[in-house]
């Protein structure tokens, strides 16, 4: 691995402005009354000064959900007290809740097989300073793409999969991440169906990009499938990868309109564009930590 | 029926500027050497004025489709000979082919159940003079809109339809339509599947709207499927309609952000605007010829 | 004025479900701490149900806004109670306010001049219920519509409009205002200057839909500005009525693509629209009350 | 430099499958009859295998312009004596006219400041084998790029521009563009106004990116003035350059909704993913000779 400062990486230190620490609760709970007045108290009586607040309530699923960042300078609990100080409400109200730190710098695991668009646009974003995370490594079934890998400061290893090796590489994968203590797993269009032990060691923690506006076209070649339909919209998703395949919580989509005029290679250029923001723009949504999952879906608090 | 002039209805001649009526042509063949030059060289010679013209090869399918609008004003061949004078072009070519002149008013029949949002868009566009055809008559399977019909000078014809009465019904629709004389069924929001007969005695002339960007959610209740998903864009498509159920050649899509703060009701509110657009959007370009159908899609020359 | 049941008015009482009253607090007021925490106990101990609730602190201007909207039903505080049993913690923060009650129907005069898009657009949009408003009347400059108000049950006012005569006939049209008890004003494609009088009387309660995305092309004729231009994108801004020209707090804006294919004529009849849904989704946040100007700007709480 | 092959480039050869080598004719002219008959006569006789064929009719301005696109393998006209067996045709319609061959491919000079994004995303497109083109060296009046620039195997040249030094550096640039042979200047966010003698030397071949939908937000800080006047939605535009800043001849644009919840540097971070879509899409469409300009439109035969 070469050294990042000689390959000009501009680390998130260098492009943030100097912001001040924060302290982010993601809440879900059954919808009850004195939520809200609840939470907003405990912040008020220990001088948190909230910089971003939101809330959604399900009304069909009676479902209350919650994102509450506030500034750690100034808070009278401190930083290793707040989930204790926290605990007895999150109890009363049968949260289920987490807490996250933004100087805490998430480790992503960046997955990637023959197309490699996805893999140099989260890598370009990432040494401009776009997401605050680190990309150690770089996971790949085929060789290819070692050079651009190493270009950017991160390692490569090569798990090549096939039927009967699948179940023993997943396994060599997962002692990977957990050497490497990866918080996050980005499929930037890696074609290998993740296996059961990867879902369940990183729940809503994978992020897939499928090249289809879901759930048309779910599974392989949608861009083939799209231009034999005739379809004059085509589409991206960023999804969280579950056991089911493509049928995962959508974190986000977006579209762009073709007409007869484009050949199936017409599409798969336009495609990649979708692609790369759309997968950019889940990747980011996950690291500021404005996603709450529940049940099959999403709430984005942007 | 109201005369419309008390409606304050307008004419397409009142709104449309003094414009010179045209012949154009639609053509559809496998793609050959010297197609262009012959179309264009017959044009030429006979003094026609191009005012349009545009063609489209599909590479794959090796389909050549060609749309040319040209003035008759000015043109040697009279409008009556047209077809005559090109049959040999046609012939050595063995194109599907069609003329149409701009001063034939097409007439519609609209369909509508209980939802009336299409219904008067479509009729309040037509009465603006934005639509080039008549819609002498409304067709429904309920009787709750013959008001609006009416308020708008048409005629309103009720067919209430069981499985058991479904066959004949369609049939006494079929005896009006024929006496009616009408070119075109737009159905807008007809909770009814239009049987056989009468998609066979209109092959590509009747347009649907459907609820989602197809081929997303077909089939009934798309925007509450679509809640359950979780999806962050919705849609709205305009398709022929052919006998299997929202399976046709599409004409036109469009589709909308939405959020988790969108119930079904909002979905079901945001996707009315969508309906809307995408529907008066494929009834005119199909009233302007803009429209040729081969395989199961559509070229739009727009 | 027909009667409205003969002419098929669907009411909004009709097509809403049977929903709950509410009452609405609009807030905004400089950024302090403890704001939310106020407002949510005062909600929590006199039992409020709160249906919806979102806040927003623009960092920059360091100003708080919020919109609270929760059940009448068993909320502890009567109606008429309620603004005073507010007022203190109103005071303390030195809020701008106010409390909206979901049953209370608002009126509006819908003013048009030859051009009818959203004249038909809105008239039917309310006919449909989507509006919880009243339309008792419609304004305009010229004598063309009003068979089209009168089919849908409105009176119709027509004051020409000179140079000489504006002063005089923008008092006359006040004074009918106030006779008709009007909460809101929508311009639809009203092709006149609305005067200071009008402005200062109705401030944050005059909706105009401009043909442009402002600030580009503000002004007359913003199609054959476009098109001279060669923009590949136009658009529509529905904003609220200033004493400047197309300056006033935008409320919401949409756009479509267009070509070299498209003539001016093709600019205006895409235009038209997103006119249509851009000025009926402001017209619609206003009503449910989903905006808080503040300086020159909207926040939509959607 | 580094050699090329040392860091992964894939030429266009390696991920083009093999097409065929085609010629390419640009026509504009003034509307006559007889154009498309005559161009399409000529191809037809000498064999010509058409792959696309489009044209277009500016009827305000009476002036027509066509794109034509055939395999050379078959004509019947040798490469080197095209231009001369077409123009005795060019010269009857007083046409301007250009002829393409798709196996020359374009030197592109990129040209940047201080903001990567735009640099970063060209250069990773162009490795992937995305655009039909060379790009053989970066010119900054910065230095700090240079090590971005030779890592995906360029050269760099470091231009600092004072008022003073403007006049001097950029007769320098020139001498170096003319050395290497440039066909294209593409600005990815280049932050300083190109002087008379470049736009003259490269009329319509100097491409910029402006962070605003034009004619909105033209100069300099669109993202402010936008966050200030308060718009829904923020745009891109890119342009050839002329000698008026921001005014010429628009390719394409695209736009993103954002709303009251965007801080100005979250509209920089939502209009980055604009721009280099935008930007990359006019490149692409540029060398895939698909752009006429006339007058102070682009028609862009896509």
């Amino acid at each position: 691995m070469r050294d990042r400062n000689t390959v000009g990486i501009i680390s998130s230190n260098d492009t943030m402005p100097d912001q001040p620490v924060t302290a982010t609760l993601l809440i879900s709970c059954r919808d009850q009354k004195g939520l809200v007045a609840a939470v907003s108290a405990f912040l008020f009586e220990n001088d948190g000064n909230i910089i971003h607040a939101d809330q959604h309530t399900d009304q069909e699923e009676s479902v209350f959900l919650q994102r509450v960042e506030w500034e750690l300078n100034g808070f009278k609990v401190s930083r290793s007290e707040i989930a204790d100080a926290f605990a007895p409400i999150a109890k009363r109200f049968e949260m289920d809740w987490s807490i996250r730190f933004s100087d805490h710098t998430p480790r992503i695991a960046l997955f990637v097989s023959k197309l490699p668009h996805c893999l140099y646009d989260v890598l370009a974003r990432w040494r401009m300073g776009e997401f605050r995370a680190d990309i150690p490594i770089v996971i790949s079934n085929h060789p290819d793409h070692e050079p651009v890998a190493r270009d950017f400061g991160c390692d490569f290893e090569h798990f090549p999969i096939t039927e009967e090796t699948k179940t023993e590489q997943e396994a060599a994968i997962l002692d990977l991440l957990d050497s490497e203590k990866i918080d996050l797993l980005v499929l930037a269009r890696y074609m290998q169906i993740i296996g059961g032990g990867l879902v369940d060691r990183y729940p809503n923690r994978i992020i897939n990009i499928h090249h289809s506006f879901l759930p048309a076209f779910a599974g392989a070649r949608p861009y083939h499938h799209a231009h034999e339909r005739g379809v004059k919209i085509i589409g991206a998703t960023a999804h969280y990868v579950t056991a089911e395949l493509d049928q995962g919580p959508i974190i986000d989509q977006d579209v762009a309109r073709v007409s007869h005029r484009d050949s199936v290679d017409d599409l798969i250029r336009k495609g990649r564009d979708l692609e790369k923001t759309v997968f950019a723009r889940a990747i980011d949504l996950h690291l500021r930590n404005r996603i709450v999952v529940y049940g099959n879906k999403t709430v984005v608090f942007d």
